[in-house]
């Protein structure tokens, strides 16, 4: 049965790293159609298409294991973990899903926040890479480590807000542009908390408490 | 063991009620706070640490079900529905407490975007309300209407939205104010979307089908 398991559990690292895959690639597609005004709709809506059907085939898998192999201690917490992580993989494509929305409008947009948008997009995909990779390796340390990047994250999110307050005061800035610039700051943003998320998950499957545990 | 899963079933309707009522009272709060500027930052983090804790005990009722009742077909996916339905419900909780650490820097503005604030919660309350009950019932007429009525949420925060860019046109409210008005309302119709997701995945309860699956 150990080794029907573990087989099993590494076909579940498997689907969980492609979709993790197809979470930084719709993270970078939504913010070059940002950035360098490509028209990225349709890469970006196939791959969110992926991202959810790759949510389902991980959560059938992942029941099957349950079902099948009856896991118990660290065993379980690892499938639990996975079946939450991937509700937060799913977001991620939701959120670049609205970051693409927005993008039209911001096309003529050459406010100087939009720079740090690059900088929230590089950040948010090296945290999904590493949740993930911690995942894989029930590495904690890694998993402490994405939860310490988001603070960039958040960050650079106050940065482009401060920014556009002083543009909109200057009258340097339309109201509709800033606002949904702040919008797509704020979606980037939300990609961070999820990868937070996923590796607050590792952290719990490894150690067996969730920081939001009542007893942690 | 079929008296046994009902027995077992019914405590998750119970458990799930409880976390839905939580989610309900945790937005009427917030929105309290941000209308009537009453402190209620204490309140909304004790809803929002039980909501967490309900998670965990739904999650892990769930995992219970699943391993010892070894459920197929209409129970498999009432279960698996149930462990996605938390997710939203624990982000509602977590969407709460962003208003709420909004709501200080909005005690003194007094936008006229105020007002659709409270409709906002209002119509996310109910929302909550009747995913619940649909689920419950396995009611799919019911989850029908709460995603018919996330058009309105969507509404008002376009309105919010509008009103905004108009009076920061005209300079009549500072550009802080109006983006963190402009947040808060954008909290509110998150929290629409996730009673949503609760509806859909009553739906996929009920008929197996997801509108995110690829044959759907």
């Amino acid at each position: 049965m150990r080794t029907q398991f573990d087989k099993q559990l590494q076909t579940l690292h498997i689907e969980l790293i492609r979709m993790g895959s197809l979470c930084e690639q719709v993270i970078s597609l939504c913010a070059n159609m940002l950035l360098k005004k490509e028209n990225l709709s349709a890469d970006i809506n196939a791959a969110e298409t992926e991202i959810n059907q790759k949510e389902r085939d991980i959560e059938n898998l992942c029941l099957k294991l349950l079902l099948q192999q009856q896991p118990v201690a660290k065993d379980l917490r690892i499938i639990s973990a996975a079946l939450k992580m991937i509700s937060d993989l799913e977001r991620i494509g939701d959120q670049a899903a609205d970051i693409a929305e927005l993008a039209p409008y911001l096309a003529d947009c050459d406010a100087p926040g939009k720079v740090h948008i690059g900088d929230m997009a590089r950040a948010t995909v090296g945290m999904v890479t590493r949740s993930i990779d911690a995942f894989v390796k029930s590495d904690v340390k890694m998993a402490a480590e994405v939860m310490a990047e988001d603070d960039e994250v958040d960050q650079l999110f106050e940065k482009i807000k401060l920014e556009l307050m002083d543009l909109i005061r200057q009258n340097g800035l339309d109201a509709k542009a800033a606002m949904d610039l702040l919008m797509a700051a704020k979606y980037f943003e939300r990609i961070g908390d999820h990868a937070v998320n996923v590796a607050e998950w590792v952290e719990y499957s490894v150690t067996g408490v969730h920081k939001n545990d009542a007893n942690f």
